[in-house]
Formats: C-alpha cells, structure tokens, sequence
C-alpha cells in the first residue's frame, strides 16, 4: 500500500541507522508517531545538535564537542600509555573494563584499501605527530583481532619503531569465565603460543 | 567513561526507539556522527516534518499528512466493508496480503483498563458514528488474538449489533504452510473448532 509521502521518507529514513531494515524502520515510525511522540521530539534536537557540535578530539580523535575529550583533557590519567583502538565504541568498552588508566587514539576503521582506507584516513601522520613529542612510552595496539584489524595492527608496529616507541599487543587467547570445550581452534591456538610461565 | 554531553544526550534520545537497549544507542549514536552522518541529517529533517505534518486520518485515524488517508479518499475501495485493526502496522499487513479491498479502522490500541485505556481512546464514538451512516454492511474485527484484542474484539461486535452491522472475526488456525507437529495447542484447538465443511 502507498503510505502517505511523509511518512514514507521517514521510514526510508530510519534505514540509515545501524541494523534497522523495512520492517524495522515501519514499527518505529508508526511508534515514533504515536505513543513516542515527546521521545521523537528530543531525538530530533538531539540528534541535529550532535550533528552541528559534536567533532573529533584534536588530539585521540575520539567524538566530543570540546576541543580536547575529557580524557585527554584529564590530568589523572598516565600520559606515558597511548592505546590505539579502531572505534570510539571499543574506547568506552576498554574504559569499562577498568583495567587502563592512559591515552587513547582512535583510528576511526582499519586499514582497507579497497575501500580507500589507508594510512592517511586513519590518522597515521597525527599519530606519528604525537609519538614525535617524545611522552609516550608504550603505544599498545587493541585494534580487532581481524585480518584487517591484525594488518593495522603490524602496521602500527612499524610506525612505532620508526619513532622509537614500543609497541606491544593485546593477549588473544581463552576469554575469561570461557570453557575450552567451546573455544574455537584459532583462539585456542592463540592461547597456547602466547602462554605464560608461572611463578 | 564520561562521554560528553551533546554524545551522552543523543544516546540517550536514541533509546526511545522501540527495541533498542544502551549498548544498540551507542552504537547507532557513533555510526551517524561518522560514516552515517549524511543519513542523520535526513533522519533529523524527515522526523521533524513528520511530528509537524502527520496526524491521522479523520474518518479512520490512519496515521496520514492529509484530511483524509490515501484508502479512505479512494474510490476504488468497496465501502460496505469495513476491517477494524489495532495499528496502523496492521493496515499495511492486511493491505499486502493482497486479499482485502475494503476500508480500515484504526483503533491505536486494545481496551486496556489498568493503562486507561477505554473506549474513548480506541474511537469507539468515531466508529459509532462511521457505521451509524450507514454504507458500511460489515464490520470485519481484525484485532490481536491476544486476550486484550479478543476482549476488544467482543466489546465491538457489541457495538456493530446496536448498529443493527453484521460483525465478523478473522480466522484462526494453523498458518498457511505451517506444520501441525510445531503449531501450539491453542491454535489447533481453534483451528479444530473452527473446520469448515468441503463440498
């Protein structure tokens, strides 16, 4: 059936968020439309004020609409760490972890050249600008475990030497709480060739 | 980890969209303040002019920009039925299964007591006066079958008698394709209880 031309964009519209395909983007329409009505209005201005304010970091390029983000602007944290992650998502799931207290750098992707990702979209030469003023110690790579993930990661490392800092990677192996029995053959493997002597 | 404000408050705002949780907001919240940022400039106009435009239809409360909804102002609808279903998602159900040709009647809801919700938030004046002109010679109840859509149901083929219009249910049973060793027994009670004689 034709629904009515405004209504019609709005469903289209939905369809640009994330995971949301026509059936989808119909049920929030109608919701948004209906009993949502007071929600849809603070999306409206929420959203169009994110668009208009909200930038990358100048420094780890994480979103924010100051300057600097509230970690790099933060004082308490350990300068001397910078970790380098794909995504801003994968900053709040490290945050939320608990278990880091330096900097961050968000390379917003992975290296994909045919998808005209290389080194330069990812900030590369912002990264080496910030090696090159001499407080970071350690650069730790927690880009995905992926084939491309892994390929920004070597890179990264590469980068690192030439500025004479240490890289290190993040442990791959068995999650915490994980039953071998289930752990699949690549993670395993993983595990066992980074295994670590006790005492 | 603090997210800044403008970041936070989308995230927020995102979550009045039906089904999605904190971790679903925050992932929709980076990808249209990234590579999304095109398709959140159209979501924030297409929302906008729908909260102001869209109303509902006044003869069968569709959720339309006009006086009157495309199946309404059409001519080409049979108007001696009419199919009363408890959203507008139902309209454009019924309207794919390609099998009806009549016209609708939106209740936007189920009578609900403890919710407030009675027969004055479901139309039933509206759909007195619509059956009260007399064109309509059936009233097709199309509600949820789910206690409060029978309980609905009951209450509207009440409303067609005083009316002195034949009221009719949809048919329960076992889906078309479906197989009887997976259909639960409420539905194959009903569908036992309403066989149909052959030939």
């Amino acid at each position: 059936m034709k629904l009515s031309p405004k209504l019609a964009f709005l469903i289209d519209a939905l369809r640009a968020l994330p995971g949301v395909g026509p059936k989808t983007a119909q049920r929030m329409a109608f919701h948004l439309l209906q009993e949502g009505r007071p929600g849809a209005q603070s999306l409206v201005s929420a959203l169009g004020a994110a668009l208009v304010c909200v930038k990358r970091c100048r420094r780890c390029r994480m979103l924010t609409e100051e300057e600097l983000c509230s970690l790099c602007a933060s004082a308490q944290r350990d300068a001397t760490l910078l970790c380098v992650v794909e995504s801003p998502a994968d900053v709040v799931a490290v945050e939320q972890s608990g278990g880091y207290r330096g900097l961050y750098f968000v390379l917003m992707g992975h290296l994909s050249p045919l998808d005209g990702v290389g080194p330069e979209q990812l900030g590369a030469r912002e990264l080496e600008a910030l090696l090159g003023e001499g407080s970071v110690k350690e650069l730790i790579l927690a880009t995905n475990s992926t084939v491309e993930g892994e390929a920004t990661a070597h890179f990264l490392s590469e980068l690192a030497a030439r500025c004479g800092v240490r890289a290190s990677r993040i442990a791959h192996g068995v999650p915490v709480g994980g039953e071998l029995e289930y752990v699949d053959g690549g993670t395993l493997a993983h595990a066992l060739s980074g295994r670590q002597l006790l005492g």
